[in-house]
């Protein structure tokens, strides 16, 4: 399918203003939807918006790309005609769909959406884990079968939750667990003794050491080479008999076989997935209808309006880019995510 | 069926302990359960237990009872029975069962189990408000079928909340709920300004006035003749269009079938109710399968560990009953509630 170009020149543009002929080529990769609010970027550039199957022809020439189908792994695909391209924005936090070694290894700059998802992913963490405390779960599936059955339920107070991932998604958790009384410890690379978030930081080489102490894990680290499958047989093992998993982070921080044999032999007792190593989850997965777990399809940090907050993001980057100021949110390509300042 | 009295003095005690002729004779009701960790108290007491049905029998001559089945209302009815008895104390925050008029104006002094429920119960609230904010009942029938759809859901931080009962557990719900960044109002008897838990305490005459401005009411107040009902079909007609009414409380705050109503035409977007005006649920109850509605089996405070913690505040009150200290937790059998200190 060919790229669907808006050229402000054109009078089948949304807009009629005029632009300069040096105005930056602008490619969109739309997924499902096309995204919102574009109107001020369409009236300074020449925009491209395209589905995957048009990225090539729509990259020759642009300056500029805008991975609004933040999942999206087809710019690897097509590198060779970014002959031209500058900067590529993610409309995500997670840019490890775009960390191959072309694009870490070029000049392109690559931004991404971090701050967006801090809040909604905190709350939906301390829903994730109240309903496990709570055994939600079974209350809702009692009241679908008409059944009353008064159980004991478990507090969160004083629980012991270990967050992996010391980003702003993870400080935000951190902060929010600590508000109503959890004992949080954060991991990250680096040890750090009196976090303003986190309290302690313990360094990730020393998961198995800590991980039998926890109540609850939640991972939210970025994805890299040394994340992936950080979560194997070993972590399940040391894990605490009786204890929870949250993964709001990314599938492939996890063994999935691992979990579902923790989960099976009753060491864990549950879990509460947002993602997947594949997704959507395959129809054949034991994850589906193991007790105590809980699925949500990758919708953690999507909050009514994120889809204009995405691109209220993208554009005050744009304006910045097109006028010379210092991008936000520049992606560290080495670590793959945002360093965080002086933490 | 006859009371099975625990005397120190046969063989058939659980305790040897000789105690002496004037020791008191307590009354303990008991409910499924027979109360764990009763040891201390029939070391210094003459215990018999008994279900509703010896009630009568065993309450000539005693004179204290204990409630540890709170939700039996047969005191009423065997009053006349009560020949000595100088002290009720209720295993539970609410006291409606037993604020039957002879009581009521006996010199019999009535305690409750205030404390207790406070943190249990603003978890339980939390995660109900979350799991209504995040749609967590479309998303664990989605998991039933085997489904993955993704959705948006709303965020709680800077949602506004009315907590109508400013009682322990009201001010329990209103801190965990400001720590996670909603806007809590609280409604009680007398307004107050500068409330150190709610900010801003309305008076429940003004109900109808506030509601329009509230995302979630939650309902702890305690049941009394002034608060009986008081969410009516004036009341959820003056809820916001799209709010959502969560009930902790007691089932009779609120008309249900004012409640199903507002359901039904939409006007609210969901409840969560763990009480009810007629528990267990009736299996013919509109709420078990209104889109929306949360329904769970009275057991918001029911923490793993409630009933060994209801005897020892049960313990303690009897310890200073027997050494003639002040009692904790007296109810003001007027009001209908142990009142605060100051607030």
């Amino acid at each position: 399918m060919a790229p669907r170009i808006v050229d402000n020149h054109t009078t089948d543009s949304y807009r009629v203003n005029v632009i300069g002929t040096n105005s930056p080529v602008l490619v969109v990769l739309e997924g499902d939807q096309h995204p919102p609010r574009m109107g001020p970027i369409e009236a300074s550039a020449l925009v491209r918006y395209t589905r995957e199957d048009g990225l090539a022809e729509a990259l020759r020439g642009a300056d500029a790309l805008f991975l609004y189908d933040f999942q999206s792994s087809a710019l690897r695909d097509v590198w060779s005609s970014a002959d031209r391209l500058r900067w590529v924005h993610v409309a995500a936090a997670g840019v490890d769909p775009v960390l191959f070694p072309e694009l870490r290894e070029s000049q392109v700059v690559l931004t991404n959406s971090r701050g967006v998802f801090d809040g909604p992913i905190a709350e939906y963490v301390l829903g994730l884990i109240l309903a496990l405390a709570k055994d939600f779960a079974h209350t809702i599936e009692l009241q679908r079968q008409g059944r009353w059955l008064h159980r004991e339920s478990e507090r969160i107070a004083g629980a012991r939750v270990l967050v992996v991932g010391t980003g702003p998604i993870g400080r935000a958790i951190a902060r929010m667990l600590r508000a109503v009384g959890m004992q949080v410890t954060g991991m990250g690379r680096r040890s750090q003794a009196d976090d303003p978030d986190f309290g302690t930081v313990r360094p990730s080489a020393e998961l198995v050491r800590w991980l039998p102490e926890m109540d609850y894990v939640v991972a939210v680290a970025p994805l890299t080479e040394q994340t992936k499958g950080m979560f194997d047989e070993a972590a399940f093992a040391a894990m605490k008999p009786g204890a929870r998993f949250v993964n709001v982070g990314r599938g492939a921080l996890m063994d999935t076989s691992a979990l579902v044999a923790a989960l099976r032999d009753g060491r864990l007792a549950g879990a509460a997935l947002d993602v997947f190593e594949t997704e959507p989850l395959p129809d054949d997965s034991p994850l589906w209808n193991l007790p105590g777990v809980l699925v949500s399809p990758h919708m953690s940090g999507d909050f009514v309006g994120w889809r204009d907050t995405l691109v209220e993001v993208f554009a005050d980057n744009f304006q910045r880019w097109q006028t010379g100021r210092p991008l936000r949110n520049v992606v560290d390509k080495q670590l793959g995510y945002v360093p965080s300042r002086g933490v």
